[in-house]
């Protein structure tokens, strides 16, 4: 199957994979193990502006939950992250940080708030349960840490509410961002979160039963066709105007929260017990070497970068493009980019230099693209 | 890139990309974050001709290096694992179960010993690096946990000997399987091991300098033109043949290294402390409740496998088959199966269900099937 990957048990596909095939799936990635679906014949461009004035069902499978419950689930989180959780109540969606002892980033999941001793980490692509379940080992912490038979179906787009109102009523539609509530699905109880990989987000459907996959596609499914729905899957030039990053594109375990702009993410003042404290007050304290930020750059639509592209000042390099696009709404190519301290001010101008040996001006702007003109 | 497949930053390339692209690649498959080259042109079978003819050089940098290093780094290996590397030396290679507190496979890693207090574990596609990062910090091991910068480059085939002699002497041609040694190279020192992921195995190089991939591809490359060398990848039906069980393929945290014949490398006397002893333990008292066989099926070339299939006996399912391939050599359909007790004897006939709903009549057999006949 496919003319260039290769299918095999080791990539998995979701619950909802004959639903997707069916749909035409011509585009794919691969994300924690499985096949991400990402396009259905029609281009990126196309997609997002789809996507930006109707609704999508995406298969976001992908997104895997790595459960934490039991006397010392709340320790065990807290420790994984620099983000001050005493706070934290159930009902609510936390981004996270994760870190190791050197303060690199091992994944950034959004952490489900289930009851005070039960937690999802929702997982960008990394093995997160593998560092769980390490911790929890090595240090005996009274938990259990599994990988839920949970997988996620997404409705994206501005008209997402309304699909959302006539499958489950009134009351799903006052759901505030990254808050959850439960659905009644063919007599289970499912858990729906308000969030999702796109710049106005929408619902998503943590399904925990793999046999109701395609009766829910199929409900939703037709729920969606009054609103125009597409199949579609997380877009990149939508992503990127909203500055959405992406772990393992403008981060690995190279880089530290504060570079990424998390600061406001991480407490440091020695009131909470994490992984990487120290490093990340030596960091904070001498002030990060590099910041995330966009560069505006012109001439045609730039190609997909898929390896860093250095980023110069005169001879100077002073950073890395790590994913670009075409932005049709701005008219201009958009870069996500890791600066050099004193060249991270908005309107500083930069030379990108192409793959194909070719360079381009641009300009440092700070994200996200769609809202920031500086 | 690619019809299928997008290329992003997060599914890394290798040093060697530019010569796999030179070189025509066209097919992927995707493994612990990386591309990983497959096929260049060729069908699986002519591949497979060619490679158990003459020899192919293979782009394997997906297979990463765990490297955990320091004081504590023996005993946290040995802790890792159930098989016994007490008398585990230094320039020897060793296939080890990873497991964790349940006895589910992790990994199954090859551990290269370069000192005392120094080891790589060869990764499959999990990530192996979070899980002993997190056991070093939960149990506060005085080890550094990395992943260096190594691309392993090898070279696979019968014909594999000739090239590495006329690249590096005589010597080289001496060392024995899954045993490493040391080359120069360029004016380095580079790891090379007798072993890869063919039947025949050959030798991997272990590039520790990402600035020589292209040397040392074109290096090989022109040692290999009087062999008729060609590029290549991990074969299907070669690794079908000789048995070869591939991690998130046959096995994945729902199997025991019992099930999987790996009984061999389980030391469950109690005189070696390892995650999950109890656990194996408990189950090699039951005996098995499952065990890793072949099944041989016939009927018209079958289609690739990427999700499980059913295999039945009268009404009863049994088992399934999770790789299959028709063997050219064997003349007949092969899979890898998992068979319940009671079921497993080689010579039961078996039903499988094939994806399209038809069925197969097959035959329970020994691995590898190249060389058993029952």
């Amino acid at each position: 199957m496919s003319d260039g990957l290769h299918f095999v048990r080791r990539i998995r596909t979701s619950p909802y994979f004959n639903r997707v095939r069916d749909h035409g799936v011509s585009g794919y990635s691969v994300y924690n193990h499985m096949i991400l679906p990402k396009s259905f014949g029609m281009s990126a461009e196309e997609a997002y502006w789809h996507l930006n004035e109707h609704v999508q069902i995406w298969d976001v499978s992908v997104e895997r939950q790595v459960e934490v419950k039991g006397p010392d689930a709340a320790k065990l989180v807290q420790w994984l992250t620099p983000r001050d959780l005493r706070q934290a109540i159930a009902g609510k969606c936390y981004y996270i940080p994760v870190v190791d002892a050197n303060g690199g980033m091992l994944n950034d999941p959004v952490l489900i708030k289930i009851a005070d001793d039960h937690f999802w980490l929702s997982v960008a692509d990394s093995d997160l349960l593998l560092y769980v379940k390490g911790l929890a080992i090595g240090a005996g912490f009274d938990v259990t840490v599994t990988e839920p038979d949970v997988n996620p179906l997404a409705i994206q787009g501005p008209k997402a509410e309304a699909v959302m109102r006539d499958l489950f009523g009134e009351a799903i539609t006052k759901l505030k961002f990254f808050h959850f509530d439960y659905v009644e699905l063919f007599g289970t109880r499912q858990l729906v979160t308000r969030s999702g990989f796109s710049a106005k987000a929408g619902f998503e459907i943590f399904l925990n039963e793999s046999s109701l996959a395609e009766p829910l596609w199929d409900l939703v499914w037709e729920a969606g066709q009054p609103y125009n729905m597409l199949p579609g899957g997380p877009n990149l030039i939508d992503r990127m105007e909203a500055g959405l990053l992406g772990y393992g594109n403008e981060m690995t375990a190279e880089n530290n929260p504060l570079e990424m702009g998390y600061g406001k993410f991480c407490t440091l003042d020695g009131s909470i017990d994490c992984i990487g404290l120290s490093a990340l007050q030596r960091i904070d304290t001498d002030g990060a070497a590099r910041m995330i930020r966009g560069i505006r750059f012109d001439g045609s639509p730039c190609p997909p970068c898929y390896v860093p592209w250095p980023v110069s000042v005169g001879s100077q390099r002073v950073g890395q493009i790590t994913s670009a696009t075409f932005s049709p709404r701005l008219n201009i190519n958009i870069g996500m980019s890791l600066i050099d301290r004193g060249f991270w001010d908005a309107g500083q101008t930069v030379t990108i230099h192409l793959p194909d040996a070719t360079m381009r001006q641009g300009t440092v702007c700070h994200l996200p693209f769609a809202t920031n003109t500086d």
